[in-house]
């Protein structure tokens, strides 16, 4: 038995690439990175990797992370320039240091001497990057999160993204914090996050779905509550909730996925279903008003 | 009614600081911010700010966070250089952006902008530091964290840290990552982490004490559940252990500390209370065997 479940439609191909993995009985965490490589390579995707999204700067700095289920490291990067898959950068900090986070120039002397495949900047950065900078346009939520059960059992996690158009040069959001942007553990289940990181790290989203799935709530109904109190929560401190959107599966490879908007969509494969996007029907809705948990019965906090 | 916790016995004066802005009904986040300053202007304070421990390159780079109870905004800067209250930096971040983390070059050119005053690099390292990297010591568990409560029910914490001696450029702990290094949410409870940031991590410690505290523990029942919980979590995931400690306070001002290692203090104040320092009983700890969850009673996961 093998699982695979990713953000955005255009993971689609890292749901390919993982599959081809974990149908050849091939290791959770490299399913995770193959996967996300595709996209982080892609430079059409507009928000990881080549291609993403520049800072006010016009420089494009990526952050990335990776977690292991069976051991429950982690290696996470932050504001990496001049690499085009900064998810490999993380798996070497988990692999191969006793740290867990490296950020900037840190990171990239690291990886350097690790011998990760480095690339000129600017070749990094598409026109269509350019222009979006320059008409200053507000962009930017659609990190990759890729979530995958093995054969033998293990679960891993990995994010990437190029965070958001205009970003203060240093500014990082949820998609390399542990338990924020992702969180995993085999035997229990995993979790990741797309959408606002400065709302998403509020309640820290995937650590909180993984716990209520050890409490024994499905999948379905451990990312739907999770998605519900994080917007709950932010509304009742004052404040007005943006993006919010989660994808989680349990150590059965069962996956689901909510949002609080319209548009979500995620990848997913397993041993008898292809690879294929569907959309969420949002658990709530940011965009409109109304009671927030009339009606959504269960979700008493 | 007032509360003030911070860790370890160096934080006395951060609790002094703490008891005379509470005292005469300030806000919770001065306290914090108060309190911690003292410590990291502190040049005998080998582990935060000025006198903190170096990296790698001999470089003095500090992270530092506060989060606001009221609001659940965060601010957070890693591995600034240059200035000696990183903890300036990062409520500027929550207060004046629409970020919450800024790291490095990104965070020092925001302080800058925002006029927080800037010491010469050279005149931040004492010759203590240097000796101690020469002698590549391993040493520099000791973030301090303060949760204050304030006499409008307001609650803040707060993290500040050099990091471990001789850790690698770039290198960031739990100290400036939410849900593990600090979390805070008034009417509820918050929580602030010290050890080895690589081990707090991994089990989110402080946004699980939380939830313990938010289910209805006492504080010493979730501060307690929480270390137990990330030790014995690194132990089934083929870890070793090393120091975990967390301090707590619950939303009536009460207050608990728990660790696995001996040798962790902590200092308090409070209405009836002049600030003073304790130390804690290990409720289970690193360095002995002994069967984990055996006479530990009420603690099954």
């Amino acid at each position: 038995m093998w699982s695979f479940v990713s953000t955005w439609y255009f993971s689609k191909q890292a749901a390919q690439a993982g599959k081809a993995v974990l149908e050849s009985g091939g290791d959770a965490m490299d399913a995770v990175i193959k996967g996300i490589n595709r996209v982080e390579s892609d430079p059409e995707v507009e928000s990881v990797g080549k291609g993403g999204f520049l800072n006010e700067n016009g420089e494009l700095a990526l952050d990335a992370a990776v977690m292991d289920g069976n051991t429950m490291k982690t290696g996470a990067v932050c504001a990496v320039r001049g690499f085009e898959n900064p998810i490999n950068i993380a798996r070497a900090v988990m692999e191969n240091t006793k740290h867990n986070i490296l950020i900037g120039a840190g990171a990239e002397s690291f990886a350097r001497n690790m011998g990760i495949k480095e690339s000129d900047m600017e070749s990094l950065i598409t026109d269509h990057a350019r222009d979006v900078l320059k008409k200053a346009e507000e962009k930017g939520h659609d990190t990759i999160g890729a979530i995958a059960l093995d054969s033998f059992g293990k679960m891993a996690v990995g994010t990437s993204t190029s965070g958001a158009n205009m970003k203060l040069m240093g500014r990082v959001g949820d998609s390399p914090l542990i338990g924020s942007g992702f969180y995993v553990e085999s035997g229990v289940g995993g979790a990741a996050a797309t959408g606002l990181g400065e709302d998403i790290m509020r309640t820290c989203c995937s650590f909180r779905c993984v716990e209520f799935m050890r409490m024994g709530l499905t999948p379905k109904e451990a990312v739907e509550k999770t998605v519900i109190l994080a917007h709950e929560t932010i509304i009742r401190h004052g404040g007005k909730p943006d993006c919010i959107a989660l994808i989680c599966m349990n150590a059965k490879g069962e996956y689901a996925a909510a949002a609080n908007h319209k548009g979500f969509t995620y990848a997913f494969a397993d041993e008898n279903t292809p690879p294929q996007v569907t959309e969420v029907t949002p658990i709530i809705d940011k965009d409109e008003d109304g009671p927030l948990f009339d009606g959504v019965a269960g979700y008493e906090r």
